[in-house]
C-alpha cells in the first residue's frame, strides 16, 4: 500500500506550524506496513489542491489529505473535492444530528456554520468525528481511497486510530514492519551506546534494524524487522538482554511513561506519594496525576519557592537556606523529610535548583538540581548537573526524580 | 518570488524525523518575502527526485532541495542532478582541499566515500559550507534556481544565511509579507468568527488574509498582507478593533504565552500569586514558573489530591465536602480563600474538577471543573465543563484558569 500525505494550510508553509500530523501518520502508516512516499504541503487555493490529489492519485493508492475542513471561511476543501469528485454538497442528517448533540453537550447555540458542517460531499462516507464538529470523510475512487481529515491534531489523530486505519486494513494487505521499543532515562545516546555495543552487533548482525531516538530527557532504543513469530523471540531476548544489563535506566518499554510505571508499583504496594517543589514548581506533581487513578496513591504537594514556604510549610530552618542556599543537599532533605510529614505519605520526593536562564554563580551553575528522596527506610539525596535551557532543566528535573524513585522501589523489592 | 522546498529522505516520510528544515526554510523565506506555496516530501529515489524537480520548475521561480548529499550510499541527489541538468560530475579542486583540511583539522583520516564529496556536477556554482563536508550547490535554469544543500539543520542553515539569502536578494525582487497574529482564550473558532464576522469581512475585502488557527485550548487570529506600511497601519487598526471587542479573550499577540501576560501584570503591580490545585495536580503551578523571573510574584502552591489535605492545609471544611462534594463552588472557594492565607499571597487560584477518564456522575459529569480566584476585592468562582479526555481537561483549566485571573486583572486596573 503506498501512501501519500497532503497537508492542506499557510501557516505550515510559512513556518508557524510544524507539520507534526505528517510525521505522526508516516510513523503510523509505517507500523501498519504502509508505504508513505510522499508528503505534500500546499496552500488553501483550489487550483492547489486539485493539482495536488490529481498527482497524489497518479502514483499512490491511499491519500491522506488534513486540514481545511473547520466551520470558517478560510476552508475550501470539501468544495474542492466536490468539483474533484464532480458530485455536490449535501446535508447529512446523521452528521447534523450529531453536530447539534454536541452543542446541546456543551450547553451552547449552534451558530450558521456549524449547520454548514453537516454539509458533506454525496460521495463520502462519513468518519463520525467525536472530537469535534468537522466529520472525516471517506472517498473510494478507482480502488483508491482518499481520506479528508480536520486538521487539529487530537481530531485527527481520533479519526485515524478508530476510524481509517480498521477500515484501511481491511481493503489494503498490509505487510507489516515488526518494531519494539525499550525506554530508557538518566544515559545519554553515546554512553548508552558503548555500554551494549556488543548486543547492538549481536542485533544488527541477525539483520534487524537498530535504532536510537534521543528526546530531551529520554533515549528510546527500536529494534525492527519483518514480522514473523522467529523475529518477535530474538527481538525479545534482546530487550531483555538490555533490560537486565541497565536496570538503573531501563524502565519500560513502547509507549510507557515513567508516571505510570511508578503509579503501578505504588498501587502494588499500597503505598502513598508526594512532592516538595522548589524549581520544578509542581511539575513533578502533575507529571505524578497525568496518570489517570492517580488518586489512590498520590496525596498532595507543597511548592515552595519562596523561602518563607520552605519553612512555614515544611519546617526547612532558615539558618539553613541562609547559610547553605536553599539548593543545597541539607535543604533538599529537609524539604524531602518535612513534605513526609506534613502530607502524610509514605514517599516524598523533594526537588530544589536552579532552572535558569537566570540565578546561577561560580560554584553553583544554572542546571544545579539536587533531588531528594524520604521514604520508610530513610532519605537520599542526589545532585545534577543539566544545562542551560529552562524548560528542558525542568523536563530533566521531572523525569530524573521520577526514576530515582523508580529505583528506590527496586531496591525495597529486593 | 516563488519558492518550492524539496526534502529528500525516509526518515522523513516514516515519521522518525520531524521537517524542521521546511519550517524554519518557510519562516526565513517569509521574512524576506519569498513566498513558500509549496513544500514536498520524497524518497531517496531517482525517479522521484527528477519528477518533483521537474513539477517544481513549472511552479516556482526558486527551488530548495535538502537532504541527500552525504558521503554514505543512500545518497543519489548528486548523481540525479546531473542527469537532470545533463551534465557530469567534475573533481572541484577547491572543494577537495577543503574536505582534505576538515579531516586533519578533527584529526580523522579521511576515507573513499569522502573523496567522492569533492565531485560536483560541472555547472554548479559552489556554496561553501564551514560546517562540514557536503557542499552547497546553486544551479541557474532558465532564469530560475534550484539550490541543494545538506539536511543536516546547523549545514543547512548556514548555508542558507551565510551563502543563499545574500545570492537570492540580488537575484530576485522580493515583496515581503507581513503577518501579525492575536492570540485568545476561551471562545472556540465559530463562535470567535461570529462575534467578528464585519470586521472579518472588511479585512478580507480590503484583499488582506485572515485565517483562524485552533489548537487545544487557543485560538490564534492571523492577518497577513504584502508588507507596505499603509498595510501594516491598517493591521494594527484591525488588531486594535478585535481586542477592544473581545478583551476577556483576546489574551496576546504573535507568540505571548498566558503565563507571561499575567506575570507581568504581577511584577507591575507588585502583586504575588499562589495556587491550590486539586484536578491540575499542580500543572497552573509549573506553567506560571515556565517564565523565568516568575520567582518575583509566584511564592508557592498546594496540591490538595486527598480530601484530608484539603481539610488540613487549607481549612477546607469537611463537612462541606462530604455534603456538597469535592467539585463544588463551596470547595473551591474555601480553598482559594484559605489557600491566600496559608501561602500569604494575594491573589490564590483553586481549580477543583474531574479530569477523567473516570470518576463522572450524572450531575457531575467528566470535565466538570471549577475554578475559583481570591483576591484583594473578594472571591469569585466559575463552574466550566470540558471535555472527555483527562489529559486536555487539565490543559484547558490551567489556560481558562490563567485567563480567568487576567480578566481579574482587567477589572482592577479600570
Amino acid at each position: 500500500m503506498r501512501v501519500e500525505i497532503i497537508s492542506i494550510g499557510d501557516e505550515l508553509l510559512i513556518g508557524q506550524t510544524v507539520n507534526t500530523n505528517a510525521t505522526w501518520l508516516g510513523t503510523e502508516f509505517s507500523l501498519r506496513g504502509g508505504n508513505v512516499i510522499h508528503t505534500t504541503v500546499i496552500r488553501d487555493i483550489k487550483d492547489d489542491i486539485l493539482e495536488a490529489i490529481d498527482r497524489a492519485f497518479s502514483r499512490v493508492d491511499v491519500i491522506i489529505v488534513t486540514g481545511g475542513l473547520g466551520p470558517t471561511k478560510d476552508d475550501i476543501t470539501k468544495h474542492t473535492l466536490c468539483e474533484y469528485f464532480n458530485v455536490e454538497l449535501e446535508v447529512n442528517e446523521e452528521v447534523l444530528s450529531r453536530v447539534r448533540s454536541y452543542f446541546e453537550e456543551i450547553g451552547r447555540e449552534m451558530l450558521d456554520v456549524n449547520l454548514k458542517q453537516a454539509e458533506i460531499p454525496s460521495n463520502a462516507r462519513i468518519l463520525k468525528n467525536e472530537m469535534g464538529t468537522a466529520s472525516g470523510m471517506w472517498f473510494d475512487h478507482k480502488e483508491k481511497v482518499l481520506i479528508s481529515l480536520p486538521g487539529v491534531p487530537y481530531e485527527m489523530k481520533h479519526l485515524m486510530m478508530e476510524r481509517a486505519f480498521p477500515l484501511l486494513v481491511e481493503q489494503f494487505e498490509m505487510k507489516a514492519l515488526y518494531h519494539r521499543t525499550l525506554q530508557t532515562q538518566g544515559i545519554g545516546e553515546s554512553y548508552l551506546a558503548e555500554r551494549i555495543e556488543d548486543i547492538e552487533t549481536d542485533i544488527r548482525n541477525n539483520g534487524f534494524g537498530f535504532a536510537y531516538l534521543p528526546s530531551a530527557s529520554q533515549v528510546r532504543l527500536r529494534i525492527s524487522s519483518e514480522k514473523s513469530e522467529l523475529n518477535e523471540r530474538k527481538i525479545e531476548g534482546y530487550l531483555q538482554q538490555i533490560e537486565e544489563r541497565l536496570p538503573q535506566y531501563v524502565f519500560g518499554r513502547e509507549n510507557d511513561r515513567l508516571s505510570e510505571i511508578v503509579g503501578k508499583w505504588f498501587i502494588k504496594n499500597r503505598l502513598t506519594i508526594g512532592t516538595v517543589e522548589s524549581c520544578t514548581g509542581g511539575a513533578i506533581a502533575s507529571e505524578i496525576i497525568s496518570t489517570s487513578g492517580s488518586s489512590e496513591y498520590f496525596l498532595g504537594s507543597m511548592v515552595t519557592y519562596s523561602y518563607e514556604l520552605k519553612s512555614k510549610l515544611v519546617g526547612v530552618n532558615m539558618d539553613d537556606i541562609q547559610k547553605e542556599g536553599a539548593v543545597s543537599e541539607s535543604v533538599v532533605r529537609q524539604m524531602a523529610e518535612g513534605g513526609r510529614v506534613a502530607l502524610g505519605v509514605d514517599y516524598c520526593i523533594a526537588a530544589s535548583g536552579i532552572a535558569g536562564p537566570n540565578g546561577g554563580t561560580l560554584d553553583k551553575p544554572v542546571g544545579t538540581v539536587w533531588i531528594g528522596i524520604a521514604g520508610p527506610n530513610g532519605t537520599s539525596a542526589q545532585k545534577f548537573l543539566f544545562g542551560d535551557q529552562r524548560d528542558r532543566n525542568i523536563e530533566r528535573t521531572v523525569l530524573t526524580a521520577l526514576n530515582l524513585l523508580r529505583c528506590e522501589g527496586m531496591k525495597i523489592n529486593k
